[in-house]
């Protein structure tokens, strides 16, 4: 029989799995996490996750990936390698890592089916994608089938964000009870700023203009 | 233009891998090698790889996967699991590390991108599986078109092995001219016994059926 009471979330800590979680502690029992390793320049995000995952309640485990950072250098691992500040016209972004989401879902799923769980949760989306191509709804679809196949295991990964933006992601924390703690507890800026962040990195312009347009809708309301 | 002149061999130093890198060597002007340390019983797996990578002129990188062996214990990494002497008739053998294959190769594919290769050799075989779900060639295609999703990049997986069995395997590497060479350097044993190995364990036993049938073969011509 399928264990559908309890559900693994990949965990970073910042604002999108942080409603995730929120989402997955209002649908299932019992909620794990886990969180990757993989030589960021900030250290504070395993600190963050640790302390979110915590506080909600949640399973929290970190799986050590530091042989990423040393196969596919990049700018989110690398202090040798700046951060675009703009996406480029043409192909990913310096902060993209070569198969990272690949890696964190393979991992998740090897610790998920080890526990008897089949259902993973993953912040991904396609709306807000920013040009990494392993956050598309065909990639995830993708992997689902080869996990499977892997396996031999029915995982189902389940992805609460994929066609919603962060407008409507400040939403749905705010309607799961987590706005203030998304804001001001999770990290998501590449220059390691909790809460709002340095306000200059490309995931800080993302994650303002969707918090300035919810803030907007709200107070219309 | 895709680079078709350089192969990356997924690379453990036992039979089948020691055949597809003899075949990867007769196909391409400059092959690469990568193996994986994950915390299996015998290191020697490790030296036999490197020291056959050498002989054949091939470079050899080794990838850290310790945690794999945290997350998914089996009878290969750990000393207090023994392995199992039949396949069971249900299920997979004590030996399936889990999601093994699709870790090696998804690191691969990382190696082989940041290095501008496209083509990855792999000596699994669907003929001579022994119940590991991730040795099918299904897994293998849509592990192909996920890590083509993952990192937008046109990777070929290819395996040489997929169709034939050990008789065969043996013959090929016969015609590639490393019988030798596979016959008395390589570790195919989960008893870490170089060379005709064990006798004892169901990794021997499939070896040394296909070598027992292609000698009486080739007695016979």
């Amino acid at each position: 029989m399928k264990n559908k009471k309890e559900a693994l979330v990949v965990f970073s800590g910042g604002q999108d799995s942080t409603t995730c979680l929120a989402w997955a502690k209002s649908k299932y029992e019992k909620v794990y996490t886990v969180s990757f390793d993989y030589g960021q320049r900030h250290k504070k995000e395993l600190e963050c996750a640790r302390s979110i995952a915590e506080k909600m309640g949640a399973e929290w485990e970190v799986i050590d990936l530091s042989e990423l950072n040393r196969l596919a250098p990049n700018s989110l691992t690398r202090d040798d390698i700046a951060v675009d500040k703009e996406a480029p016209e043409e192909g990913t972004p310096n902060s993209f890592v070569e198969g990272r989401n690949m890696l964190f879902l393979t991992y998740a799923a090897i610790y998920a089916k080890t526990h008897g769980i089949t259902d993973i949760v993953t912040g991904v989306s396609q709306s807000d994608f920013s040009g990494y191509p392993d956050c598309r709804d065909v990639f995830i679809k993708s992997l689902n089938t080869t996990l499977n196949l892997a396996m031999e295991y029915e995982f189902d990964i389940i992805t609460p964000l994929m066609w919603i933006d962060k407008e409507e992601t400040w939403a749905l924390a705010d309607s799961l009870g987590v706005f203030d703690l998304v804001r001001n507890e999770t990290l998501t800026c590449y220059n390691g700023i909790i809460g709002d962040g340095c306000g200059e990195c490309p995931s800080c312009k993302l994650r303002k203009r969707g918090l300035d347009r919810y803030l907007e809708r709200r107070q219309g309301n």
